[in-house]
């Protein structure tokens, strides 16, 4: 794959220096993408930490400051915090910038931050598909979105030449990009991703009303397969809270689907029924294989 | 923790030789705990490959011969073949000799096997807390149960002798020894493992259902969450079908209950209830800390 030589913008602004945010910060200075570095967060602790590690030139808690004169702006809060952010920036914007996120569903951040978009900005809704169990500005580390998924979901009216621009910065951090339209990225990410969280948490928090005694064998027996849920459910409350909430519609079509077919397996278990039991459990190999044919394993 | 030297059996019997099956025959031989092992399987696949991979000393699918001089029987065969490995060689048992297993269920196992065992043989049901996804005498090795657990479920009239003997063994096999009552084994187990792998099925189940033209994105971003689960799904399917028999009674209480959480959990993000949604959340995370906090993880 060709990457281009990324010509560096003079300043960018982080709204939010988490896992993702610090991330980018990260990226953007050792590999040379921007001249300047602003971060904007509510947190108080997140700016001195973000000042501390070194991640930018400046921090403050005034977003439309931290966006002023942003070539790019890379919106990386929680979902539910896109609305309050698009407002506080929206005219503070810089003619001809990017403004850009991180957010897990990318319909409900067009129609949060959308509105507040002047027609003379770019924006660009984005998802980098990468992650770990771990939050907050000391999480985020160069890698992160190395050979991992970008997922770009334009507007009709989006510039090519601002897509482009904001395609190769992340190809600069080492991402696979992808366009996709914003509806089909939440449903694909409700199935590869949201559904997961959701059954996770779920199943951990089944185990963990188990009664005391129970619960002491189930945390020293854990490897033998719930162990594997549990990193899953480490992940951050209020992020995904927000996600769940932001793509439900999506989500609750995938619950329901797994519902009756939890229903369907408990019944046949019920009734003894051996070979549906193993036709079920033979169609999930498959798809294994599947992964394994397309190197996702 | 002590490990007594283990004086070596003269001759043990595999009846099975899976994974379990070889990396048993495997840490006998390397470790030099039985002068002479014999496997008997059905398979003649499996015994053909077991005489080319050196794992014992002799095969037959004459299961009753294969036990007539063992001073110890390892049943390492799926949970629904027990009643009759134990039907073929409950006769042939050398007087003085231990029955021991490897099923990940225990109840079952003593309604199956018990009843075939003459009074003087020791009948010590066992469940090594090992495995990995693949299946076959070639996925058996050496370390398997290094450091995991393995829990001995001994009757109420099992001889302390014999059960010393037994536990000698796995230690010399790296095993880490746990003693248990079976029905309190079958309700752990339903938890940390028989559900966990339920629910991994099922998802994955539920995900090889959509449109074909999802079904690549699902593949090509499994990264985000799926793909663990798709792990766990790889496993044997008539070893889990039988598992799933053979727990009926736990593993539908759990699944009952997984269900009811579920069903809580869809309700919150329908109603967009982000505290309650929160809450569960945040439950999970708790345990993830107490999995750490005894250093599972």
């Amino acid at each position: 794959m060709m990457v281009e030589k990324f010509e560096p913008w003079d300043e960018i602004a982080v709204i939010g220096i988490g896992l993702q945010g610090a991330s980018i910060a990260i990226n953007a200075r050792d590999r040379g993408l921007a001249k300047r570095i602003v971060v904007g967060d509510i947190s108080k602790k997140n700016r001195d930490r973000a000042l501390e590690l070194g991640l930018c030139d400046a921090v403050t808690d005034d977003l439309a400051e931290a966006v002023r004169n942003a070539d790019c702006v890379f919106v990386a809060v929680p979902l539910g915090a896109m609305a309050s952010v698009g407002e506080a920036i929206g005219k503070a914007l810089k003619s001809g910038s990017i403004v850009t996120d991180t957010g897990s569903t990318k319909q409900s951040v067009i129609r949060d931050i959308g509105p507040f978009i002047p027609s003379d900005v770019h924006f660009i809704p984005a998802h980098p598909i990468a992650g770990t169990e771990y939050s907050g500005p000391d999480a985020g580390f160069l890698t992160l979105f190395q050979d991992r998924w970008l997922i770009l979901t334009p507007l009709p009216n989006t510039s090519n030449q601002a897509l482009n621009r904001l395609r190769h910065f992340w190809e600069a951090c080492g991402s696979l990009i992808e366009i996709m339209e914003p509806a089909h990225h939440d449903q694909v990410l409700a199935v590869t991703s949201h559904l997961p969280h959701l059954i996770a948490f779920t199943i951990v928090g089944t185990a963990s009303d188990l009664e005391e005694h129970l619960m002491q064998e189930v945390i020293k027996f854990s490897a033998s397969g719930f162990r594997d849920f549990t990193r899953i459910a480490a992940s951050d409350p209020v992020m995904w809270r927000d996600v769940f909430l932001n793509n439900k519609e999506a989500l609750l079509e995938c619950s329901a689907r797994l519902s009756e077919d939890l229903a369907r397996l408990s019944r046949a278990i019920r009734w003894g029924e051996g070979d549906q039991i193993e036709s079920l459990i033979l169609r999930a190999r498959e798809i294994r294989q599947a992964l394994i044919d397309a190197k996702q394993v």
